[in-house]
């Protein structure tokens, strides 16, 4: 199903590397609505991944790019200009990582190093991305860029360790950058806040399959998948959405308006 | 422009009064994206408007009812469905008035005779609309319910009165149906926060204009119109926000997540 | 333990009807805190409860008044007054009834003319409350007015029904009602929102007891108790807190901030 | 005024630099409420202050830290268990310093290695700092950690740059630390979200003043000044606020939750 959505818009996606990811969905997607896109990963996940039959099926070049390395942003944006012939209507940022969550590191002993590297990955490379957008004046306006968040921004989930305080600094990066984007050259920022999603990245949080369970019994539309998601972000990058910005949107099925389902308690006493 | 996004969805618009009004703009988006829809107002409303015009040119029924009467929203459920020749996909909520900011009452003097009008017309009227559908399985899994609301819900903005406190509940009535009716029928329900907008009901509230103006000012990507409000519900009913429940939705060119933008400087020493 | 707090400080106590009630604790530790109180319940409650025995230790007279009624109201802050021989500094407004939660009647069923009582009762009577205060002049300047509520009013909790609106509408007359205090009397208001409390009110809720449970499992300090409200409620009335106003304050041991604490898979398998 | 609130406890206040600092305030706050306290600061704030006057003058040793120095923060805690002869209860992080506001560089340009610095002091200082308190198992159970924060984390104060990022860090490790802390031993851990305040630290930002003004027109209660955060300090410090946790308390007058007041136009058009 196309509604041509997004015809005549040239976007760039961070962040797919298998068909689990959401970023591969929305790549899938945001072509199906008529766009142009350029994908782009670090080169260690390109190489372990499957990113270029989906960059051949969508005959879209894959540009290889560490997001925490403000040469390769400067790199990639250029070379996506090149391509495109002109300027960037959308961005889709789905990168991040843990270390300490990798090594199951409790929460209070995290390592410093490894969480300076949990920040720079997950949170402060979705500034660099913008700040070379923004120096570049890459952007069209109206420009769309969404980065993919979780609700442990917002309240603790034992287990998710410190990308919860990585995806509290990503959300504010959106909003203090959106801010400023949006008055110099109206373009959108905005952060979706998606139910837990069995990514490969997701597969690493110790618990996460608990963590699907109760989210799934607790939301009174269930989980939303990473498809929906895609659908979703295809709305954000589209012109029906100008004004809505600095945002933190959730979809997830309702879990985060939800304080207590009675359900979570059929669900636990059949596990 | 047009994309389909409604095509074959039936809806009914609640609030529809002239053509500054955002249910107006919300029945041709919808029409336009493919819907078939049915426009309703109190009797009075639909002597003093002119959505006949309106109607005529959508090719929509007009069925009156008062919002705030079961009886009245039963026989439009009713007569819609019988239209339709099915059920619904779509609601539009867009119904608010108070009495004691129309008489320019000061918050605590509120007449509460007036309050219980103020929330039975803004607030209650939406779960009476949401009962009536519920209880007539009048609803198509997967359908979309928004009603419009204002920031007032989570921030006093003196001269708004009680519809402050109306916009609260409202908030709430969505946020408790919506759990339920999601569980329930997949029907997901959400209120959109607009920017303050020049609406007739709008331009009942005293220093309406100071308010438009500030909120302008603040909001990093002005702000957002009636007709950009439009275009915002039409995602909202389209099949791409699934997964989207029990949220109270910014639409407001950033207004919501600003502190302060020294923009509001300039123009106040400007007025 | 008392540390003379509210040493000089009038009160007046809505809702304490047994020693269940966080009303009642918070009168106690008013008092012992070197407050004096006036104790106020409707006729009706005044009968069922043990309120004299109460008022006879604390050494506060009883005031008859039904909440949602001005008059009533009107006389007991005349009477108050009188008492003290002076102007209030403190408001307790613990109140709250919901006739379909009662008959259990199911939230999409809700009985209007029961709603219009859950909210006259639960909410709109803290705005006659403090339109009376305020009408008379009654507040001293830095007086403080708190309402217990419960984070029913932000999410879902099935079973809590139509309070979970009054709860919504109670804070935002709060905060609506605290601008025009502080602006014109310095008078704060603010509202409590405390864990589910085994009172005689909480206890007409359906599942209250898995309601307790999950919560004290869900949250890292466990559920607060009434007397741990008290003791919050007393820094609330105090000097300590004069520029706190408009707040929604979680006194929940931190369930408000919590998305997944593993041990209520332990709580609920061992059920 | 002294109400012994904190008798018999033993406390670390970090931040102190002169008279204008909150921590400051709160030092003599804590000690005239019955605490003995531990002042703590780098060692260059304690060449340029005049923290050993008031060391002297509250009997209260001072010891060196540079709050991102875990090794300095194990000789602090060390040190300030021997002195006191037992753990700590209360400590307040009153820790913050952005290179790049200091600079003047504009938020879409933050250098990178600035950025880090103004993350590591501000709000991994406070991760690091409970690390320590939380390894050598420093806190008495019901113990309290405060630290001080800003609504930029929510909203978006252009000129606050990268504060605002870090604020929003912060408080995401407050919540997430507060999780473990409560559930392990019976720790809560809070910020406290004050108005803007003419500190030392906060003269730097540019455009201050006007935020000040702004706030201050805004605030239905005024802007709350150091030393009423002080009082504010105390009561979480104290046994009156034993199950508040893992929250953001705002003491701004009412800041946070207005919309508009009309005050404000007063104010600017009389700049």
């Amino acid at each position: 199903m196309s509604y041509n959505l997004l015809k005549g818009k040239r976007g760039i996606i961070f962040g797919a590397l298998n068909s689990a990811s959401i970023a591969w969905k929305v790549a899938e997607r945001a072509v199906a609505e008529g766009a142009e896109i350029v994908l782009t990963n670090t080169p260690i996940s390109l190489r372990m991944g499957e990113l270029n039959d989906l960059a051949e099926r969508l005959n879209a070049p894959v540009i290889a790019a560490d997001a925490t390395s403000v040469e390769d942003l400067e790199n990639l944006i250029d070379k996506a200009m090149e391509h495109f012939g002109g300027k960037i209507d959308f961005v889709l940022h789905s990168v991040g990582m843990s270390p300490n969550v990798r090594k199951n590191i409790p929460y209070p002993e995290l390592n410093y190093t490894f969480l300076d590297k949990t920040l720079d990955i997950s949170a402060i490379s979705f500034h660099k991305v913008m700040q070379v957008l923004y120096n570049k004046q890459a952007m069209n306006e109206w420009g769309s860029i969404v980065a993919l968040t979780y609700l442990a921004a917002q309240r603790t989930f034992i287990g998710y360790g410190d990308m919860a305080d990585a995806k509290a600094l990503l959300e504010s990066i959106a909003r203090s950058f959106g801010a400023i984007f949006g008055k110099e050259h109206k373009v959108r920022v905005n952060t979706i806040s998606q139910s837990p999603t069995p990514t490969t990245a997701g597969k690493g949080i110790a618990g996460m399959e608990s963590m699907l369970n109760f989210a799934n019994a607790m939301s009174p539309l269930g989980n939303a998948s990473a498809d929906e998601c895609a659908d979703y972000c295809v709305t954000l990058f589209s012109d029906l959405t100008r004004k809505v910005t600095m945002q933190n949107l959730y979809h997830d099925g309702g879990f985060s308006s939800m304080g207590l389902n009675p359900d979570v308690f059929t669900y636990l006493t059949k596990e």
